[in-house]
């Protein structure tokens, strides 16, 4: 029969019972950091300008700060950054999402499915 | 601002790269098991008799041997039960939930989010 098992772990930061942060927004939120622009990031992701601003609306408002602002003037203008809160919660998320996959690989290792 | 942020795991057991379990598919599978018959499990979770059968046969498909099987004749009849393979990888999908939770819980008090 042959395959492999595993056994895989999704992080989710929620606010008062509502998706804060979790795979999908993610990726997009370490796009922008990347580029320091939401539409660079949404080409990136080939997922549209709106599209990518409707997760970052979704994210500001189940957070209880802004994650991500524009970013006004600038050379090209229109850029958008992560303010102080959006790169505290994105670091946690980080950290937690390291040791999650230490546990899962070590479960990997362990489980016999 | 007040609120509580907090951490969320959520458990997938994949087979060759398949999503085999995960929290949409295993409800289902707890009420397949708890009633014995998916036209039951699909109305206690509000889908179509159809839909459930879907989320069946894509689990079936995805797993090196089959989870959830018809059961012919029988009282009522058109009953399904989860083989022996199934009940092995709903178990292990239990214990790994539970580790989890441990984890998660662990993690919230620790975390200052």
């Amino acid at each position: 029969m042959g395959g492999k098992t595993e056994v895989e772990f999704h992080v989710f930061i929620n606010h008062d019972g509502r998706q804060l942060l979790g795979p999908r927004n993610i990726i997009l939120l370490r796009e922008i950091v990347r580029s320091g622009s939401v539409r660079t990031a949404a080409m990136i992701l080939h997922m549209s300008y709106q599209h990518a601003w409707t997760i970052i609306d979704e994210m500001n408002q189940a957070a209880p700060h802004p994650v991500v602002v524009k970013q006004r003037g600038g050379i090209g203008g229109g850029g958008a950054v992560l303010t102080e809160y959006g790169q505290r919660i994105l670091k946690e998320f980080h950290i937690i999402e390291a040791e999650v996959t230490r546990f899962q690989k070590r479960l990997n290792t362990e489980l016999n499915l």
